[in-house]
């Protein structure tokens, strides 16, 4: 049973202990996509799995997800394990499978997660948060025809947001934008790791094209323990990316996402199917 | 049995099937770290594995390798699985494990790998190669004291070699070499795949200080097909490496590597260990 009072983010990551080291998850129609749920929620629900492992040491540091196939609406079956446990690390196996059309439990996702227990280091950023507007004084960016998912997030673009004529011109790849949960919701490591995905295909902004994309393979490493996280509760996060390379079908971008205040909070990197 | 000719890279890459779906592989002196094997090595021991497997659709897009425990001197067993095959793409999963201490069988090392048949489509860079000396106009980086494995790659830094007095400075993390195998050896995707641990731990260049580090998780992705690789054959490629942020115990650096001619060959994102 899910609370009807949850945020519908909480509610989406509820998992359904069935038997050891197993959930069964859910597709949330709060947080579709054109096909199938938004890749930010699914990769939280992968995280979220390891979480609410009983055998979980530390917090994140690091997660891999692979979108094998697309995810039907509706349940899937989460296998999470511990494949290595160290003194203060441990790595990670998740794999979503459903039905496929002959009833056979197929894989549709698979992930690594890494988790530690952190100790306090010298610490340092190389990449400095860009000097841009705060978002009280830009403008919530239209839902306009985007997909649902859109809706859970208040983004106010800086620079890169879609392009309003698809007129095939080169355009820069860079999106610079401020966003948060809609309603606003406690920044957790979930939420971070779903605002990581939170930007739509580059190759739609530097071609001026809407042609089919897709994120294949997600990476996100988390700068930032639970204590930092709570301190940027409420607030914006800023959230940039980049592409990098188009060739052949696929091209990969680069993201950051930093606190309000201008911590960096996270290094997220995708590779995208495109056609054409 | 090992061909004595073989080049050492191709003798470390040697695969022993044993049974459906595993091999077993070996650690090689030439390619030893301060402790244990390049990461690099078990990057492209872990893509060779799929590159071997009879179920083998495509070439290679994006690997992830979680360097979960010290592979110890010696054999280890690979587990590579198909876990998902669509129409042109195919999502793979690899193990290593070793006996631990008590003679159970202990993962070591896990990787996901995505490959797909390409086709041809509108390509670009967003990301140009910086203009730098070329390789023989830069003198070779010598060995002295540097692990065996940097014996394997003829070296020629633009920038960011080891600092010569570990003075405690700050400095900035970026490091731009050529590099090529030693005995020179026709690039392809494995020794690409490798050619992207080739980096020193940033966090010595960032504050001369030399401190325990290691690679905890690899993710590359390959901008290039068999085509491409061939077109690069015998020369040197380029790779950059810059840190992003350090933060308790943890760093990230992206890496990027072009062909000799500019083409952008692949990004490499990891997450670094490091101690103090």
């Amino acid at each position: 049973m899910v609370d009807a009072n949850l945020h519908p983010f909480d509610a989406a990551l509820t998992l359904t202990p069935a038997g050891t080291s197993s959930f069964i998850g859910r597709t949330h129609p709060a947080y579709q996509n054109m096909v199938g749920p938004y890749g930010g929620l699914s990769a939280a629900q992968a995280l979220q799995a390891v979480l609410k492992h009983p055998a979980l040491l530390g917090q994140p540091v690091a997660l891999t997800v692979n979108f094998a196939a697309a995810i039907a609406d509706g349940e899937f079956r989460v296998e999470v394990n511990p494949v290595r446990t160290n003194r203060s690390t441990q790595h990670w196996s998740v794999v979503f499978t459903q039905p496929d059309a002959s009833g056979t439990d197929s894989t549709v996702l698979t992930a690594t997660v890494m988790t530690a227990v952190r100790r306090g280091t010298w610490s340092a950023a190389d990449l400095a948060m860009p000097e841009v507007p705060r978002p009280s004084e830009l403008p919530r960016s239209p839902f306009d025809g985007r997909p649902t998912w859109f809706q859970r997030y208040d983004m106010r673009f800086c620079t890169g947001n879609l392009p309003e004529q698809w007129t095939g011109a080169a355009h820069e790849s860079l999106t610079q934008l401020w966003v948060r949960d809609d309603p606003a919701r406690a920044l957790d490591i979930t939420g971070l790791a779903a605002m990581c995905d939170v930007f739509y295909p580059r190759v739609w902004l530097r071609r001026a094209t809407p042609t089919p994309a897709g994120t294949v393979t997600l990476t996100s490493y988390f700068h930032v323990g639970s204590a930092e996280l709570a301190a940027a509760n409420g607030g914006y996060v800023f959230a940039q990316a980049r592409g990098v390379r188009y060739f052949n079908g696929y091209f990969d971008q680069s993201a950051h996402v930093w606190s309000e205040a201008g911590q960096l909070l996270a290094s997220s990197h995708q590779l995208v199917y495109f056609k054409e």
